[in-house]
């Protein structure tokens, strides 16, 4: 798409995290008159309290691991002295810092105005704005693009309003001192990220998840591996278990816990819920607006746009696939069609990323889904341990699974666990963006010794003919 | 392509490294009768005195720089007591032999027969076979694929023949200690992969470049980044720069290097020379089979065929690219076309690969390739200082520089310096074997926040509408 020469369109952008700040540049950069509205900090939840904080301590967590284990083997003696967890936040916090004053020198460069104020709708074209102050504005525009995004959920866990013990995923990232211990109340991918982490610092973890996996939107055959290595690790992961209720001190929980029949307790100093999050829709008064929502998300057709024309919605207060990288995605195309264009969101490449030690990742269809959906489809996995470049980053540990359609061969999911993972995603997303087949990842020359070989040796066992490793035949 | 059942063909492959092996496991699956010659190690130069090694010390020195300096900005207070040089080869060693083992699995689960001898021919039929024990044998085979390989050229230097000090990269792989000071004959791959990896474990090291620039095949715009922090790291590095003779004891050299129109002298514990490799023909008797060459490399059409029927080549010993990843691929074509099929090798998506810290990776066209060819191209770069992954990674040092048809908007080029940069480079691969344009990298989504979101930001830019940074006008 070109970039046009849209006359100037006064455009409102309700949020300015990765949805509401990428949908500004966008907007900006095809003409309009952009402004941004944002309550808290631009960036969001995912540079302040969210992607980019956990992977700052996720990064910490690896050094350490690499330091105190991995190094050992390699002929290095080393030791790790302390761990000087001010200084590990302190290192967060200028990261935080670098980005969120990059997106602001970002909105200024694209001439866009920001204001710092929660909005809700008067009517289709006028916002209310509230000041931090307790001044409020009106004003209007042409368009309105809704990036509100979400808050975490606070499960109804009788005792889990003790904010100085049960904390969400913001509070988990801020911790004054590394806990001795810690309940995490979800098995999903903050909740598995967040057990990484402090057990790598030396937390005594213990994660509880209702359903019967942890992960579940991604891949199980590799979840079960990840499963695996967290537990050796010492992580206590309990699954097809609840949380029934939590008695705390000033400094201590006992949180009460019902699997298998029968119910136990157990005592930490924190209790984290990661429980899924819920859109920050409340404020909005979108009813004013006349924007059709259901349980608070946002309803849009495949333009980001409502029921109203004018006004786009967009990222997680539509309620979906609450990642970042969809929310940018999103931010684009509503701001393009805020502006006339007619673009379309298609989800089928988005990436979902764990960030463990090792990662995982994933795009397209598990094989759960493929079954579902009732899709004729053959497999093929290549174990890490057969990766040269895997055997020196991680002793081998890991896997790549590719799922094919049986009759066209082309591409409908990558799954890997394994260094480097997120990174690696990238080449399955585009493969399933522009529908290539297994021919097309065989054709491509993949650079030895690197981890991406594995996804071509996935491809080839598909087709029964990896080169390093038996083939079913 | 699917697994025929070609009538039993018997296949001998002169050479057993990633070219030789894996055209036998190919040729394997695809019914041939196989035999492996090999006269020394099956993994050939790669697993035991290439890739597999270097990258095997590239990651325990990446291990001792997080340490020394990386973890100390995270929190980490952590002392590296010493390096057990002899705990490193060892653990080296393991890798290597846990590769080279599992090759030989590979060639038993195939039923593919390997001779430890060395070949030449007799006739285009019929090979000569050597023994190590001095006793000779002949045997006859339908077709023959050569995958001879390559060894360092000696460059003709004065006083390179003192094998104690002047040594090959071979040598540079199993010192048995780390020297204190080490001069390079050579700013290419080899050359600038031993440079970082020695420095980073305290031995001065200065390298000594006849052309202008340290590797030339690369993206210059990159390299001199690179160059530029390889220096900063106390690396010295010399262009233009030619070494007229060494003199050496038994236990220092001296070499004289002429640079700027003066003479000048460096004394070093080591000298390694690393100034390419030559073909290794030379006792293949290939004109008693007919077989065409040029200077000692082995000529072949896009189906791997030499000018005799039934002989194929494939390789270091064609004396073209010489990569591992391509004499694979040249290899599995190879086997595919010696039982029957008429398969192309295309050379379009061969990724180059330079492990350093950070890496350092190319596929396509360089943009200096695309003057010399007259292109109209556009280019788009995207600084790794505005990706947040990066910046968490190292500082966000880095770029990533997107090449593209200014007509038509396909990928010609991708070249990327910074972490991950070899296995990211697997999408650019993908993209470019499809044919891909910016808008198929554009619409594919990429995970947040990873490294991987800069090759579409450096797309984005070459369009003149990247998000994370200002645009050109």
């Amino acid at each position: 798409m070109s970039i046009g020469t849209t006359a100037k369109v006064k455009i409102a952008i309700i949020g300015g995290g990765p949805g509401g700040y990428v949908a500004a540049i966008r907007a900006a950069q095809l003409g309009g008159d952009v402004t941004v509205i944002e309550k808290h900090k631009l960036g969001g939840t995912c540079l302040n309290v969210g992607c980019i904080p956990t992977k700052a301590l996720l990064h910490a967590a690896e050094l350490l691991e690499d330091a105190s284990h991995n190094a050992a083997a390699f002929g290095l003696d080393i030791k790790v002295n302390k761990v000087d967890w001010n200084k590990v936040q302190t290192k967060k916090e200028s990261i935080v810092n670098t980005l969120v004053s990059g997106v602001s020198g970002l909105m200024k460069m694209n001439k866009i105005k920001v204001v710092n104020a929660e909005a809700s709708f008067i009517n289709a074209n006028t916002l209310l704005l509230k000041y931090l102050d307790g001044s409020v504005d009106k004003a209007s525009f042409d368009k309105v693009i809704i990036a509100a995004g979400s808050v975490p959920s606070l499960p109804p866990i009788p005792g889990i309003e003790n904010k100085s013990i049960c904390i969400d995923s913001s509070a988990a990232l801020s911790l004054s001192q590394i806990p001795s211990s810690l309940l995490i109340i979800g098995g999903g991918v903050i909740g598995i990220e967040m057990a990484g982490i402090y057990s790598t610092f030396g937390t005594k973890v213990t994660v509880v998840e209702a359903l019967p996996n942890i992960l579940p939107t991604m891949e199980q055959e590799l979840v079960a591996q990840l499963h695996h290595k967290l537990a050796q690790s010492g992580v206590t992961i309990y699954t097809d278990a609840k949380v029934i209720k939590i008695e705390s001190s000033a400094t201590q929980a006992k949180t009460t816990i019902s699997r298998q029949g029968k119910e136990e307790s157990v005592i930490t100093d924190k209790v984290l819920y990661a429980v899924g999050r819920k859109t920050d829709t409340l404020n909005l008064d979108l009813d004013k607006a006349g924007v059709n929502t259901d349980k608070g998300k946002i309803l849009v057709n495949d333009e980001m746009q409502t029921n109203i024309a004018g006004i786009y919605a967009i990222g997680d207060c539509l309620g979906q696939v609450m990642l970042a990288h969809v929310a940018s995605a999103q931010g684009e195309i509503a701001a393009e069609n805020a502006l006339g264009h007619h673009a379309k969101y298609d989800g089928k490449s988005v990436p979902s990323c764990v960030y463990t030690i090792p990662e995982l990742a994933g795009v397209g269809l598990t094989e759960e889904a493929c079954k579902k959906q009732n899709i004729d489809y053959v497999t093929g996995k290549f174990p890490l341990s057969a990766n040269g470049k895997a055997l020196i980053m991680n002793d081998g540990f890991g896997v790549v699974k590719v799922i094919l359609d049986q009759r066209y061969k082309s591409l409908l999911g990558v799954h890997i666990l394994g260094p480097r993972a997120t990174d690696l995603i990238a080449e399955a997303a585009l493969a399933i963006e522009m529908e290539a087949t297994a021919e097309d990842l065989i054709a491509t020359i993949h650079a030895h010794p690197t981890i991406s070989e594995a996804i071509r040796e996935g491809v080839l066992a598909a087709e029964g003919r990896a080169i390093h490793m038996p083939n079913k035949r």
